[in-house]
């Protein structure tokens, strides 16, 4: 077992290049901290790259089960404990970082893929932009896009937001709205094209959603872009009940996303 | 008019003082900044201390109903632009700052106001925090409860997070377990005391909910004190249907006063 010290070794300094993310998005990979993340990722098919890891942790009989499955799809490279934590980003990544490629869908096979999506217009923040495929994943979304101007999805934080949940999802980013939208004027028939909107007539939990469709959440100061909105299909409007103009974007999505859940198995039952 | 330019005068070296979170938790009173946040504040009643401000903002034209009313209320401290900016703790504090008395609910006062109230158990997040006070107020909650432990309800980040919904909603903070535990055995047959539970049998949306309840949420990494657990009178779960193993505490709580709120509507209607 060779264990590197320096950061002057040249698989070190790949690495961290990668912390750069313009380097990071022209190789079309992303970093991964800590066992948790690199379990889901494992479990949800991600291509691994390299998996950088101190050798306590190779040594530890508890990981045994995922450096056997990990053997089989990537290389090993061995890091002492200093020298992994200072080039970690997080103050605590456990011992192990792995490269992973991104996932690309190209537009068929996303639509192919995905029933439920989530369409994410300029999201700024990446703790929300995280939380908000966390949480369609959990109400069984299974596809997110991200227009152009929006937080890159491979950002660390937003990775690390979705607790895993990135590798359960359909993904597709740097779209443009035009792009978005001749897409999916070609489906229009297949999809229901939902807003949330202020000036709506019905209630989210009035309204029955369709089995296919794609949830618009817009920019958290400005909402939706006018042309969205006007294509959309289906608009309803969250009550407010208080003295409260509007709701964080992240908590709209997640009550119109678990609405939607909720109704689907409300006829299930 | 007079002016104050250096950040030497004592009033300026007070507010300095109250940036501090002891001094300010001291004198009980916070700090507002910002003109939105300073009108919801005023909408809500709250008892203004002092305002600074600066001269332009204080001559322009569009501000004259804000400060006709504040005028009423509170001194006014004119201070130069560039002070003003460095003392603020905002990039853009919008050229107005206020200091206002904490609003201090003793528990009978408290329980007569509050009949849909949110209990936060050692929220850590002050982002988190503020968002659900902004949700739990959208969605026609009239109390809040943050247990000993959580992050202090009038620190800066939290009170912006809340978007103004601080002042529609009654405060009680700093209370233990135990003094939450004697204070609810006393009201017991008055509110539903509601948990999140992954265990339990009821599925959010199937639960008929009481007019009056207290809505338990948990620390962001632990969720619920078991003793908090074990006190519920009602436990409910939120359907995960995708590889997620929980939600965000924010978007817990968003989830199901969202549903509490919606079936009040459908009655009504």
């Amino acid at each position: 077992m060779d264990i590197i010290s320096s950061s002057q070794n040249d698989k070190v300094k790949y690495l961290n290049k990668l912390y750069r993310s313009r380097n990071r998005r022209k190789e079309g990979v992303f970093i991964l901290e800590g066992k948790r993340l690199i379990e889901a990722a494992l479990a949800g098919g991600a291509d691994f790259k390299q998996v950088f890891l101190t050798p306590a942790f190779f040594k530890s009989a508890e990981n045994d089960n995922l450096l056997a499955d990990l053997k089989l799809k990537s290389e090993f490279i061995y890091l002492e404990e200093q020298l992994l934590k200072e080039t970690a980003s997080t103050v605590n990544p456990q011992e192990i970082l792995a490269v992973v490629k991104e996932s690309v869908f190209k537009g068929e096979d996303f639509y192919q893929q995905a029933d439920k999506i989530l369409l994410l217009d300029r999201i700024q923040d990446p703790g929300n932009m995280g939380t908000m495929i966390r949480t369609a994943v959990a109400a069984g979304f299974d596809g997110v896009i991200a227009l152009k101007g929006s937080v890159d999805i491979y950002n660390q934080k937003v990775i690390r937001a979705t607790m895993g949940g990135i590798f359960s999802i359909a993904v597709r980013q740097k779209l443009s709205q035009e792009e978005f939208m001749s897409e999916i004027d070609s489906r229009a028939a297949d999809y229901e094209l939902l807003a949330a909107d202020i000036e709506a007539e019905e209630y989210h939990f009035q309204h029955r959603y369709q089995d296919k469709l794609i949830l618009m959440i817009g920019n958290e100061a400005n909402g939706i872009d006018q042309k969205l909105l006007a294509a959309a299909t289906s608009k309803i409007k969250i009550p407010l009940a208080g003295e409260i103009e509007s709701l964080n974007a992240a908590v709209a999505a997640s009550v119109i996303s678990f609405e939607i859940l909720s109704q689907s198995l409300k006829k299930d039952s």
